[in-house]
C-alpha cells in the first residue's frame, strides 16, 4: 500500500509516447456512463467491453477520498487492467473547490481534469493550472442552460490563458446545440484534450442518447477529422441511454466506433 | 392466412431495385447464431441489435411445414419487421432431399437456398436450379473436415453449372483454412450470392469465433472490396461464440461492421 502511494506522488501522463506514435485513437469511457454502477460493477462492464481507459468520477472516488483509500482503488484498478487517465467531470464552483479538485488529482496522480468551473473562476482555475502543472478540459454542455454549451464559447474564454487550458469535446451536446463537431475538432484542435464519443437523435436540445452509429452524427468524418488534427488523447464513450442496463448500447457503441477507427487508420 | 399463402406462391428477390442502386450491404443474420432459442426470441434478439434480414434455418421453420405454418410463421415476421431472404443452410445427401429443399423454398418464396449439397449431386441441384428459377449458395466449411472447404473448391465445382449456381462466402471458415477473404471476393465475385460475417482469432482450425474487430480478419478491407465488387447481397452475421447468451457479442458484431460500412460507403 505504501508502495502505491509514492508512486501516486509523480504525475505522468500515460503512455503519451505511445500516442504520438500511433494516431489510432486511444478508446475509452467516461465515469459517468456507469453513475449506476459501483466501481467493482464498472470494471467487469468495461472488461466486457474491452475497453481500457476510465476518467474517474467522483462516485467512484470521492473528492474527499484518503491517499490511502486513492491507493486501493489505483490498486484494483491496475489489477484489472484498467487506466485512469483523467478525473472529473469535476464543478468548480468556488476558489476552494478548484484547489480541492487540483489537490484530488494531484493525490490521484493524473495530469488532467475534465472540469466545469464556474466562469468567473477560470482565472483563478488558469493560475493553478500554472501552478500545478496538470491540464483542464473544460466539459462542454450544449443547450440545456449549464455553462459552456459549445467549444465556441469555451474556446473564447480560454484562448488568451495558459495553453494547459482546454476543452472536452462532447460531440453530443456540441450537435445537440446546433454545431458541428467536425468543424470544432477541426477548429479547436490546440486545445481539445479530451473527447466524449455518442451519438444523438437531433441537432437540438430536443435531440436524444442513442447508440452509436443509429444518430445523427456522422462518426466517420469526424473520425478522418481526429486522424487531420493528430488528436492523442482518448476518445470516452459517454453512453446516457438505458443507464440502467446500459451494457447492449455501450458494446454497440464501442464496436461501430472501433469499425470507423479500423476503417480509417487502417 | 388464405392471402398469405397465395402470396408465397410467387416467388421474388427482395428489394433488389433498392439493393442496385445503392451498393451498401444489407445486415443480416444467419439463423445458426439463434439455434438455442426459438424464433420469437430470436426476433426479439434482432430488433435489440436492429437487423431485419434474416436466412431462416430450419430448427425454426422446418422442412416438412404445412403451407398454413409457413405462412404463420412469414406473418410473425413481417409483423415484427424481420425479413426472410433465404433459407439454409440446408444439407443434402440425396436426390429426395435436393427436392425437399427446392420445394420448401419455392413454398415459402424466397429465392435463394444456402446449401451443402453432396458432391455428388451437384449436377441433380444444377437441373433443379434451372427447373425451379431458385440459386443456390454452397456454404464453405473450412478445416474441419466438411464438403467445399472455401471458395475455390466450391468454385471449380459449379463454375461451368447455371450462374445461378454460388457460393455463400464465410469469411471465417475461410481464414480458418488458410484462405484470404479479401481475395476470394475478388475472385469468384460473380458466384458469390450470400456472406457470413464473423471474425476469428486465427487463420487455422484452431482459429475460434470472436467478437467482430478482436479477432484476425481485416474486415474493413472486406468491406472495401464489398464495394468494388458492387456485392448486392445480404451480410449475414453468423455468430459462434457464447451462443447460450450471444448478445452482447452479435451487438458489438453489428455496431463493429456497421461502422467499418458507414465508413466505407458514406
Amino acid at each position: 500500500m505504501l508502495l502505491a502511494v509514492a508512486a501516486a506522488a509523480t504525475i505522468q501522463p500515460f503512455d503519451m509516447a505511445t500516442a504520438q506514435q500511433s494516431h489510432y485513437p486511444r478508446i475509452g469511457m467516461a465515469g459517468y456512463t456507469f453513475v449506476k454502477f459501483d466501481i467493482d460493477s464498472t470494471i467487469e462492464m468495461m472488461k466486457k467491453a474491452d475497453v481500457k481507459y476510465l476518467c474517474i468520477k467522483d462516485f467512484h472516488l470521492p473528492l474527499n477520498s484518503t491517499d490511502e483509500q486513492m491507493a486501493a482503488f489505483r490498486e484494483k484498478l491496475r489489477a484489472h487492467g484498467i487506466i485512469p487517465y483523467a478525473v472529473g467531470p469535476i464543478y468548480m464552483n468556488s476558489e476552494q473547490e478548484v484547489d480541492r479538485a487540483f489537490d484530488y488529482a494531484a493525490r490521484f496522480g493524473v495530469d488532467m481534469i475534465v472540469a466545469v468551473p464556474k466562469y468567473e473562476l477560470l482565472d483563478y482555475v488558469d493560475s493553478k493550472v500554472i501552478e500545478r502543472g496538470i491540464r483542464i478540459a473544460i466539459h462542454l454542455h450544449g443547450p440545456d442552460g449549464m455553462p459552456y454549451p459549445n467549444a465556441t464559447d469555451a474556446w473564447n474564454r480560454i484562448k488568451d490563458l495558459d495553453p494547459r487550458m482546454g476543452i472536452c469535446l462532447d460531440i453530443g451536446h456540441t450537435l445537440r446545440d446546433g454545431h458541428d463537431p467536425v468543424l470544432d475538432m477541426d477548429r479547436y484542435r490546440s486545445r481539445i484534450f479530451d473527447i466524449h464519443i455518442k451519438d444523438v437523435t437531433g441537432n437540438t436540445s430536443a435531440g436524444r442518447a442513442i447508440e452509436m452509429g443509429r444518430g445523427k452524427i456522422d462518426i466517420p468524418a469526424f473520425v478522418r477529422m481526429l486522424k487531420e488534427t493528430g488528436y492523442s488523447g482518448v476518445c470516452s464513450l459517454e453512453y446516457e441511454k438505458d443507464m440502467d442496463n446500459p451494457m447492449l448500447g455501450i458494446v454497440e457503441s464501442i464496436g461501430y466506433f472501433k469499425g470507423v477507427a479500423d476503417s480509417v487508420f487502417k
